[in-house]
């Protein structure tokens, strides 16, 4: 395993690709910083002195029985599956919020159990390859950015029939030793502070579609590859310095143009009837890890609307007790239907488990569904102070600081500089650019509300329950036409 | 374990001590039929042909070692409260809805564990005295009923403070042999029906309670019990007869004027400061329950709403198919949480198992939240002809019967009988005074939300999450006045 | 005008031509006059001492110059359509819910309207004939069953597609005189205890559907009509008799068997693109009446709340008083919009005045959209007591009476009496089938919620507020491609 | 009537006394250009060469006859609330959002009814002394900024009871010419760029709080008077401007400190009893402006969510169009409280019209339940790109802009121009601290939905609803005891 400093060195030695807002950038600028940050809570904590944190982030390799940090780990057991849900909780809460590492773990994941199905199936040999390529990913401690949503054009349109064929990744071209491939990923969170990007289509495909149907690892600073950034961060500080606002996030249009991929690192190549199944194993994966990731968030909710309350001197306002039994419930109904989808999961052909699809859609979508609600209950019981507190400039300057101090008195027991601190982390999770990614975040990351539905629709046995009912009727079905 | 006919022998057997609508009746009384086919199916499914349905309905006792009905069983391990909690949807499909024999489950659970605790503070000997009843109950494989909760009378002052000391249950007189009990226990579903009537306390109470702190088991036709019961069924019908208009429920106000209970029936007497956790241990098995029955009912709405969508020819209505996906969110997000509840169900002292008090509220809170919007959802669906449909009697009448089966046609592939049919079972699961009933129950039932609300906010750790939030924002406690 | 005891005179006067479950019943059967009470109310408020109630009960007719009931009045100003729904409101709290006679009232204006644009394209004489009907309807004080909703068998087809044509009303001949007319008109609110019955179309029709689209009138008891019918009432009393349980309301399928039109009573004939105008006006019109009368039930979820809340001594409740506020914004917003539907009404070519289409359906949808919520505030606020109160009978009888006085008692300022009183009225209001068909007509009652949603989305301009999005966002329609 | 320019050149003449950031600016910095911009749009539509622009937006001066603008006016009919809340949703598309000045406008009608009732029962002069401050307040087309919420210390005390008397705006000193007074007024909107502050008092008063009870006006750079301001702006444009991003609104903390108010000035001195009437005044007619406002807002989210399913490709996508009725009913619920408000507005003793204040808080309550609600529709119907999309930088430099051309591409037939603009006006609309500060005032601007709750409920004729039910149950008070 590596250390944080380890993992940011190898990030400093890559090659300059990256670029914010029109400038090309080194990868220590201070904008990617947040998010790197993030990722340090990962390292750090299968190096904790917890032995339980240490528990919780690390797991042995069923693959070479290392000791490797749990992000790069696949679930044997439905034991892997709560352990890993419980550390994005944990882990959650000391980044308030998303621990940005879980995209890769998901990704690994969804092309272990993948291509040994499509190697079933074709007698083909990805498995074996994404095994070898896994253990050395396991053992250098990675960070895997998963690049899963093409831009998708037109989305009436198959990829295939998009007026632009690069609207999806796709095989540009096949050569003996791999292939050229082209497109662009979006919403890639993590891509600037990644070693590697795993690319694995979108959505289920179909026989035309076979040049889209495409997985493969590529090194982040490959030739060819160019990550257009969008970091955001919570306001900086310059004197109220606190650890929120060291940790920040960054989304990507990742775009690979004609990049060649060797063929050690492809894991699926043209097989467009499983495109579907590795899109939706990612999605699974991807949703448990929000019924990990999203009570954490529900837990800092939790955690402000009951501070700010004790702040604004009405903890015990009743509307407030029943708002926070609310999110309690929230928070709780996500994490249960976690754990289910953990004590439920399923062994694939593999040998590795899955969650229970049907529990870990329920859980994203309940998740989604309530987040902006949760934003509601939280401004709500803040008040205004938020959103019209002035800049940390005034509380800097000796002319208007004693204003600030008079007038910010709420509860006489805290402190001016206390309740400062509380309502300046309130601007920012609640007021800031930084907010407004969180609840783009919170609907769409790991598929917004509709994905979830669609997902759970189509997967309901619907017939049986009709069963029920035809019975408890008296319905018989051979009395109608024939 | 008894048959369904050695059950009803039982029950004609009894004291006639059941009054309906002002008429003192007997146990075979045709509006008690209802109910008592409802227990059929439970008594049915331990002796069932289907080894699966046979494996949930039965178990095997911890004290005895027989087979049991596993209504009767306490829960050894998580597996047994997995094993109820799908026992309870698989029979509620039959049913309809509401098995009516956990109440009795719960109550011995609850019991059994409390009886434990109480003698461990004060070193009584409940525990081995129930254990005897138990083992005497669980081989007559006997229907109980929960008395739990009392009158109440003025909600704002305690038992020990009303005007009429019986408006909570209360032991009137202690003697050598047992003691003297008044009171009512009100909403109790199933006495007329049920051989015992376990009686629990319904809240949390203090020494000057002590009178009022009395748990026991008494037959349900025992001197001076009176039982004014009030049932309700689905519509009865001539021809067009179905299960569902089978079964009935009855709900009742249990009258105990004077009632000697003998000491080895008795199970808590006086120890007040142990009645809130007797009460709120039978809550929490109770809320369990719902998290499996509350499931098979959403089960029925949605094969209810699918088929209703059929029939009127829009199967594939785009705002339909959102609505199932709701409907189907709803049920398993409440059946992961009493999933949740089991795998992480704790062991009490007394080696039996509660479920998680946390996972069976929020699931019960989330099922009563929505039971309203399901029936929205349904009649939304169905159209107006569930409530105009004319009665039977028109369907029998050769002169109206013609207009009838020309005029209810819509899906042409659908015989006029079953759209009669389908018509005829959603008037009674959404029209009828038995519905009316089953929204009650559906809020109320098991504890209304607002009750799980308090169950959950005053379990929750919110300090926990306040200080999350501490850190993220830099707040420093000490920099505080002191 | 009349009073009631004539219209009943009337009633009892007609062809036997009503079935009840199997039966062919006189108009004075028991089980229709619990609607006649309600249509007695209209009659009685129209001649009322309280002249505030009688200035909102009765019009001017502005053909006669007669004092008609309102009922049967054409809406020639705002101020007509403002007093239209506070009578609504008003007398809606007299009877505890629908009035019952709006529909009739709603049909008038809707054909006054229609019929002179038909004319007005087609050269035909429709309103003319029509306000002679009109006079004679006002001068003899009527009341109007609108026959609209067809039984529409398979929703996906139009009406001229159907399998069997009758599905939906329809010409079967045209002679000299009149036509002959067959068809089933269904939820048929009233039509037993109506004098006339106003036949409309249900929906847009084309060319092909010409023979179905028709409007007439025929009185109810016309040689070829039968009414197959449900009555429904509040459960009824023997010694807590209350006004509540006087009222009663009755669904019919209106079955049209080759019934003759004269001349004199056809108001469309064939014109099929005018079809969705009357119908939507009819629609308009009736959802502008759900303004005036959602709210008077609210009215009743309110008191009932407040009371209930009073009864078990928790009045001031923190979350009872929260959704009190709920319900009495609901009631607001919906009355709200039905004012602004009034003052914002439009002078049809007609002179006579509609209201405004997008206040109309917002109001109605709103209602529909908060009625299931509505009874769950009720319910949960009631607890289980409406759902488990023994029937009247154990109160009549001496034996179980003073039990029933005993264990009734909550707030000790309430006598028993009062508290069964509220009880038995709350078991009528929200456990009853009675309740079950108010919720159905809740929803449904003037088109259902997903109908104004349709409503209201094909008729705004979002083309307005797409251009205002442009415009702000610097969108240059032109730099699109050409 | 001023133009924009010379409201522009007054304000550059004021005494520098804001303060953004630490820093001391003039007003005419580049961060306050944002809401004088808007400020613009006022002063422009008042002199539009459109008509009924002009209509809407001036008035006629009761006072001196003079043509005014419509911001400066005191409501004396119907037609001028009408009137007021038309030209506010029209202004409120041209700014995209809240157009600002209604605040002083709703202040100038609170003091002009409120000083003539505290003069009907002191015998005071303020109502003769505010006229003539109002004629020059007109004639001058002046800008006013009402300071109404104090920043409140311990909410469960009263102003007279904090530690600190300054946390509520006070009288420090009375006299013969005046008063100093001292205090701070926090969320103050529009303060750094208003020609006046009008300082009302915030909540009910009691006598002890007679020093709390002052009304007056005040110059906004008067001495003694610091503004610290938080402007806030969507996100600066280079090549993509548009009209949207020249707008940005302030929040100020407004400190007085020791500020002497001449007599002229004074409205309100120590009438501790007419505090509650004056506050709750000025609450009714912001709540007013709200139902104006507000469906403006609601007419940009329902343009921008059906321009962006235009843009996605998906117009016609059925939870879209379902989704969009939902926004439409919410606009027009909340404007057609509004004009119920304008019709059933009552005249004040004054002379001038106050709205009805239950359909105002309806309103309000209404769009302030709703407003995240509507975000959540927009983002969800965005998809992620707003939140993502590369910054402007990116689309500046022709390494990157050919990828960011060829890949934000979805509907073809929209150039990746228009695209970008209007990904970046959802960013701007969605995603930017100017969102999370449009997110707090559309929740808590004009008191937050739990004040309008209470303002409801403490303002409904309970009683009379419960009488209602009596009635129908037959309940007769008469048998309670007593």
């Amino acid at each position: 395993m590596r250390t944080f400093k380890e993992y940011q060195e190898k990030l400093n030695s890559m090659r300059k690709n990256v670029y914010i807002n029109g400038e090309l950038v080194e990868r220590n600028d201070p904008r990617l910083l947040g998010g790197q940050n993030i990722m340090g809570i990962t390292f750090d904590a299968a190096m904790s002195d917890d032995p339980e944190l240490r528990e919780l982030a690390t797991a042995t390799s069923h693959l070479t029985g290392h000791t490797i940090n749990r992000f790069t780990h696949i679930y044997q057991t439905p034991d892997d599956l709560l352990k890993k849900q419980a550390m994005i909780r944990e882990l959650g809460h000391l980044a308030g919020g998303c621990i940005q590492r879980c995209m890769g773990c998901d990704a690994i994941n969804a092309l272990y159990v993948s291509t040994y199905e499509v190697d079933q199936h074709y007698s083909t040999n990805y498995h074996e390859r994404f095994k070898k390529y896994l253990a050395w990913y396991q053992d250098n401690d990675l960070v895997g950015n998963a690049g899963q949503t093409d831009v998708k054009g037109d989305r009436s349109k198959r990829p295939s029939e998009q007026v632009d064929p690069d609207l999806y990744m796709r095989i540009v071209e096949r050569r003996e030793d791999g292939i050229i491939v082209s497109g662009c990923k979006a919403h890639n969170t993590t891509a600037p502070y990644a070693d590697e990007i795993l690319v694995l289509p979108t959505r289920a495909l179909k026989g035309a579609d076979a040049d889209w149907a495409v997985a493969f690892a590529v090194p982040a600073d490959a030739e060819g590859v160019t990550l257009i950034s969008r970091p955001v961060s919570p306001n900086p500080r310059i004197e109220l310095k606190a650890p929120y606002n060291n940790y920040g996030i960054c989304d990507t249009m990742t775009v690979l143009d004609h990049v060649f991929i060797p063929n050690e690192r492809i894991f699926m190549c043209g097989e467009a009837d499983f495109g579907g199944r590795l899109a939706l194993s990612f999605a699974n994966n991807h949703r448990f890890s929000y019924c990990g990731c999203k009570p954490a968030i529900t837990d800092v909710f939790i955690g402000a609307t009951a501070l700010v309350a004790e702040y604004n001197g009405v903890p015990k306002a009743p509307h407030i007790q029943d708002e926070l039994a609310e999110l309690e419930a929230t928070a709780e109904l996500v994490y249960g239907a976690g754990i289910a989808a953990s004590t439920t999961s399923k062994v694939t052909p593999s040998g590795a488990r899955e969650p229970n699809f049907m529990y870990t859609n329920c859980g994203r979508f309940h998740a989604g569904k309530n987040i902006m609600h949760e934003y509601d209950i939280l401004i709500s019981t803040t008040g205004g102070m938020a959103a019209t507190l002035p800049f940390e400039g005034d509380w800097l300057n000796p002319e208007t600081r004693p204003y600030l101090e008079k007038y910010i008195m709420r509860n006489p027991k805290i402190s001016a500089e206390n309740q400062h601190r509380l309502f300046r982390f309130l601007d920012d999770f609640t007021v800031s650019a930084w907010c407004g990614m969180e609840q783009a975040a919170g609907i769409h990351g790991g598929g917004s509300p509709i994905m979830e539905k669609i997902g759970i629709r189509t997967n309901y046995d619907v017939e049986k329950r009709k069963n029920i009912v035809k019975r408890l009727a008296g319905i018989d079905d051979s009395k109608n036409e024939g």
